[in-house]
């Protein structure tokens, strides 16, 4: 065990038992958009009836499908979408939890949808703990989907009584990048020194639970929303932070460097703000463009950081947050990308879509159980979300 | 400077530059009763109104006055508060911004509420940082009661054009507890690694912006929300965090030790929610007692942790968060404090209210100004919230 952390040397943080838990439900494009078609329609139904206006249902369905054929995200990206309610499985109205859009068009209100995520939320955490025996020494909690306290992470803890083992935090509202200030918020904790830190071994686990689908409102059809609902799922996974002296021989990801930025005059490109009926994204379409603008010199500085050889830089894997389609056509042609390094992005928005803050470790997590991805491979991540914030990670596969 | 850091030695983990804004204006207790009591009157007047049902006025302004009489928190306990809003100070329902209670009785929805909170949040970071020239290593925004993204110190960031130097965290939903773990993630920030923190010196910068009264339901009369809309009050507050070679002589509080616990079964006493009108909180009558049954060892823990000698303890100043009068009545008898070691609390209770996780830097802030805590003093500090979780630290106050 190492007695001292010197600064400015190499960090001893590593991420190991990257693990996740599959939604209940897992959709298909084809009916995501079957469902879109039919939930924008009945919920502009229902609020004809309410206003006594005349609603033209076939003309209303052939505009929303139209709009989704043209601004939805296609099968060809996106095949497969985990979600957690039933509801986006069928159409039958009075059977739904949220989506009751024949009495309420827009769906249940931010309570509703908050008391279904604290349950579904204290059910992935119970089924990510069922079998551990040793509490953690830290819980950090990720999301920007559901804020309720006591949170999922103190339930489970007062469950198991925990309490006295066991720290809970709470990173909440920070959107798709949140994954980034995670490690280094977990990484303090699990370097910090002796009175700061709970007794016992330390072993800072960090579970994101993002029930994205949850806020859906098919009242609204702008194109951006119509992207925003084809996109995102739902994404449960977890991971260890530990130090070198705790990490006891366990394949990892040994964190290398980390950098952050705000981009000037960015920030009404991309919100996120809680409102009366759910959470609520607005998303210009400038992104990309945006993003694809500060990057490169924003890679070699995190580059510059880790100290990578351009050997290393150059058969690097990229594990760059699949905020779209878009996004990844834009990165792999700036930084000269070749497919087999840019894969594992486009896998994970693929099968799963887009799970906000989940989605950057279901890349991990891909690449650590790929022999493709060799021992001691440069991993360079980045992530972006409100802010413009864009942040960035080099680590390296370690398998023992 | 120090070049390594060793662990189970005391923490270099300083707290610098302890400076708060009011809020734009200070109610006295009677004028929070008087309000209230016209507040709920009038938004049950224009729910009856809208049922059309009967609505005895006077016969209901006589019951909710008692019920505030009763239940509220009286004005020998908190003096006056301070409230950003102007709706608080007046009764020109046409004039308000979220509380048009001739129109809408449980005032406007999340969706309003949050663009205000906005509106402040970006305001008060403004003002904190008119004057500052150097920006600093971190931001890490705590609150509570508003989230949007971009976050205020995104803006401020993004304003400034410190992106490549100023990375922003967002501590958000954690309650009144919510500046402990605010130091634990801020300390591991301070003595991260170089690859894993900004380039150049490192300053992580604290800011609370809480905004309680933003949350208020007039249509909610049961005692506990009484107790709560008599209590809570807004409050924004920053300070710095930064080891030993960032110091700089500037006087401080030295952190010696952290402590956290979830009390088991308690998951129920207290809850923080999302709600389609705003964040409600319940708050169930059994929380000073729940509390006060396990804080003796925990302090004693506590104190442990620290190395404190019995005399320490014994002269030592307790910063405890005054969640409610009870609360501080209780643990001063619990502890067997005299007067003076609880001061501050008191004296931050009467003059600003619960301004949940502001609170306790507030006292803080007290402490180093008052020349009567000496150079040296130890100070011990408690708060709870949600969970029920109970976090404590221990400091020394270091003039240089």
């Amino acid at each position: 065990m190492s007695g001292a952390i010197h600064r400015d040397m190499p960090t001893q943080t590593f991420i190991t038992h990257l693990r996740a838990l599959n939604p209940a439900h897992t959709m298909t494009q084809a009916q995501t958009v079957f469902w879109l078609v039919e939930g924008h329609t009945r919920a502009e139904m229902t609020l004809a009836k309410r206003n006594g206006t005349h609603f033209d249902e076939e003309q209303f369905r052939v505009r929303i499908a139209h709009a989704l054929a043209r601004f939805g995200c296609s099968a060809d990206k996106i095949a497969t979408r985990g979600v957690e309610l039933a509801d986006g499985t069928h159409t039958i109205w009075s059977d739904m939890q949220i989506f009751r859009l024949h009495e309420k068009p827009e769906g249940e209100g931010m309570s509703s949808r908050m008391r279904l995520y604290s349950e579904v939320a204290a059910g992935v955490f119970e089924r990510f703990y069922a079998e551990e025996e040793e509490p953690p020494s830290d819980l950090l909690h990720v999301t920007c989907t559901g804020y309720v306290s006591p949170s999922a992470p103190q339930r489970l803890v007062s469950t198991r009584g925990w309490g006295r083992h066991t720290r809970v935090t709470q990173a909440y509202h920070m959107g798709c990048y949140a994954s980034l200030p995670a490690l280094r918020i977990a990484g303090g904790f699990a370097s910090a020194p002796g009175a700061l830190r709970p007794v016992g071994p330390r072993r800072v686990d960090v579970v994101h639970t993002e029930l994205c689908t949850l806020h859906l409102n098919p009242l609204i059809h702008t194109p951006e929303q119509i992207v925003v609902q084809t996109l995102f799922a739902d994404g449960f996974i977890a991971y260890s932070v530990c130090d070198a002296s705790a990490r006891g021989g366990e394949p990892a990801l040994q964190l290398l460097a980390l950098a952050e930025d705000v981009i000037p005059d960015s920030s009404e490109s991309m919100r996120w703000i809680c409102s009366d009926w759910g959470m609520q994204m607005t998303l210009s379409r400038d992104v990309p463009e945006r993003l694809t603008a500060v990057l490169s010199p924003f890679i070699d500085q995190l580059c510059d950081r880790a100290n990578l050889t351009s050997a290393e830089r150059a058969e690097a894997q990229f594990a760059i947050h699949p905020g779209g389609p878009k996004i990844l056509d834009g990165v792999q042609a700036l930084l000269d990308l070749r497919d087999e390094q840019i894969k594992h992005s486009r896998d994970v928005l693929l099968s799963r879509g887009n799970m906000s803050s989940a989605t950057l470790p279901h890349v991990w997590m891909n690449m650590m159980a790929d022999e493709n991805v060799a021992d001691g491979q440069i991993i360079i991540s980045a992530a972006f979300g409100p802010g413009l914030t864009l942040c960035g990670a080099v680590m390296r596969k370690s398998m023992a």
